[in-house]
């Protein structure tokens, strides 16, 4: 399945088929004619994909890798400088290629370093999680960590290409899974009823699985629309955050050890719709109906802290413009808007969530 | 003055006027609504400017400051974590704004933080020397080095305003005049007989000076007319490279301890006049024209090196894409063109320049 991102001379194509990574030289002949690659990938994924990849690629270029250590760490500021320097001996240059094997912290990393080595260097996605699947490696966010907070250096900069292949989830954990699902479910809410109406039909995500390629590409287009719409972020793209503003802030007073980011997701669609609808902005009913969902696939809805020790960490968050903030709510399931608000509308309607 | 760079929704306008930065506030209120201003400075020049700067700011915003160690290098990428943590500090978000008061290390190094941090802050060039004014403030190119070479690091980022005030001029010693000198040259030689013939016509820096705001005017418009062209410098652009592969080779050589930037573009220009003219390329006489210009502004036009001694280096220049590269050469003074060639072209025509 191909599906094409169109965004002028920064566009590229999407592809969705089980067990492309070893048929990845093919695709990437269609979109690079230089002479040089490099593999940026993690010692968890790296051994079991990484020589599929390697052989498929050396039929028609030089290849070279780069194993880092997996795990968020790794997606910090401090990670480029060593990037940068495989980069250099392996002497890529402006006509080269990049690869980021594996799941967001790769390709948040790797696609920061490409975005600013020489001024930029072609990248290519390769995700290896549902999450990246589905979500960070379509649009073109590429971003690492400071000390001080997450996703806070970065660039907008689009792959050349993504590949995906949903046979490797078969070896990802329970944990990355509802990284997944969260994103899955949000996308239903915001722009797809029939989406949403599929996932609560089936069981599980075991139920799933056979129909998981076709998932993913209704995600993903879904995304590509909302990027077309708004590249650089300033305006629909911001539907996309729906359940974030509270997840982010659930993240950060757990120290990113408890929820992941798709569980935390999952609290946040929930806990905003009760609120929304509380305050009149949602039709009743779709909190219920999204924590149906959340619970099909063993995603939490509520994380038992009090609001008021949650808000402090909203008025740090970098969307957050001048102390206002910009709530995604469904006005029902499949479709969101934007609602500016202060952030005393969270204590307002919620005790603790 | 005002010149109006149009790059579609990067476009940006570059003001030109004795005293104006002691006016900057009136000018940037038409650009930015935001509330909050970092000026990024160094050690020499803030204390000079700082203050007319940050008064004028204040009338509109809420200005802080972060003043870094003059010198190369502080153009490293190990000074951004310190940029990072000021703009944190200072609350800077996506709806605020940076401004680079300084030469070309402050504006490089500053606008990479701003193209960078929360992927991109709003910033604006305040260029203090004559060769960022004539040179890097304008056509969005930022960057910082890496301890394996000059601006490894970096992106395309277009600022929403330059602000260039030639009566800076007079607190410059002659090292930083050299610098300049050597590119307003080079915009002659590449695109404007009429500058070339103004340049030649003077007797001095000195005597030229009374029309300097007209001459920084001309050779801005040039890179505007060039960088419009080709913003991301996959072409035409490379015009503005004339002298530079010499020149970035013998910088090297001296590990920029001996040649400034500027000087070492004059070398450059005129050693490559006279190997293309013994290759029939360039009319001859250009090279000696070349010459007269330089001496006139003090500026060397030899070096005293072998050709084979300094040929490695030009095989590693990140210009040079698999190992070929895109010669600059003038037909005559006043008309440049991009000549295909491999190393060997400077053994061939140059034994010691």
């Amino acid at each position: 399945m191909e599906l094409k991102v169109n965004l002028g001379k920064d566009s590229y194509s999407i592809f969705i088929e089980n067990g492309i990574i070893g048929r990845a030289g093919d695709y990437i002949r269609n979109i690079f004619s230089g002479k040089r690659v490099m593999i940026v990938s993690d010692d968890n994924i790296f051994p079991l994909y990484g020589k599929q990849l390697s052989d498929s690629i050396s039929s028609f270029y030089e290849c070279h890798h780069l194993v880092l250590p997996h795990g968020e760490t790794t997606k910090s500021f401090d990670s480029l400088p060593e990037i940068y320097t495989a980069l250099l001996d392996a002497g890529i240059t402006r006509s080269d290629l990049i690869i980021a094997l594996g799941g967001g912290v790769i390709g948040d990393l790797t696609g920061f370093a490409a975005a600013s080595f020489l001024r930029g260097v072609k990248f290519v996605q390769i995700p290896t999680s549902l999450l990246a699947q589905v979500d960070s490696s379509v649009g073109g966010k590429v971003a690492v960590d400071l000390p001080q907070g997450k996703n806070l250096v970065g660039a907008f900069f689009q792959p050349k290409l993504v590949l995906i292949d949903p046979s490797v989830l078969d070896t990802l954990n329970e944990h990355f899974i509802h990284d997944g699902m969260g994103e899955i479910i949000k996308y239903g809410c915001i722009w797809a009823k029939d989406l949403f109406r599929t996932l609560i039909e089936h069981t599980s995500f075991e139920d799933l699985k056979p129909i998981l390629p076709e998932i993913i590409y209704r995600c993903v287009d879904i995304k590509r629309i909302v990027v077309e719409h708004d590249q650089f972020d300033t305006g629909e793209r911001m539907l996309l955050n729906f359940g974030h503003t509270l997840a982010h802030t659930i993240e950060q007073y757990f120290h990113y050890e408890r929820e992941s980011h798709g569980e935390a997701v999952g609290i946040g669609m929930y806990q905003i719709s009760l609120m929304a609808e509380k305050a009149g902005l949602t039709k009743p009913g779709t909190a219920e109906m999204i924590r149906k969902a959340l619970e099909i696939y063993g995603l939490p809805y509520e994380c038992g802290v009090a609001m008021e020790e949650l808000t402090g960490a909203i008025t740090r968050d970098k969307k957050n413009l001048n102390n206002r903030l910009n709530l995604i709510l469904l006005e029902e399931i499949g479709k969101s808007f934007i609602h500016p608000e202060t952030v005393s509308f969270f204590t307002e309607y919620a005790d603790v969530i």
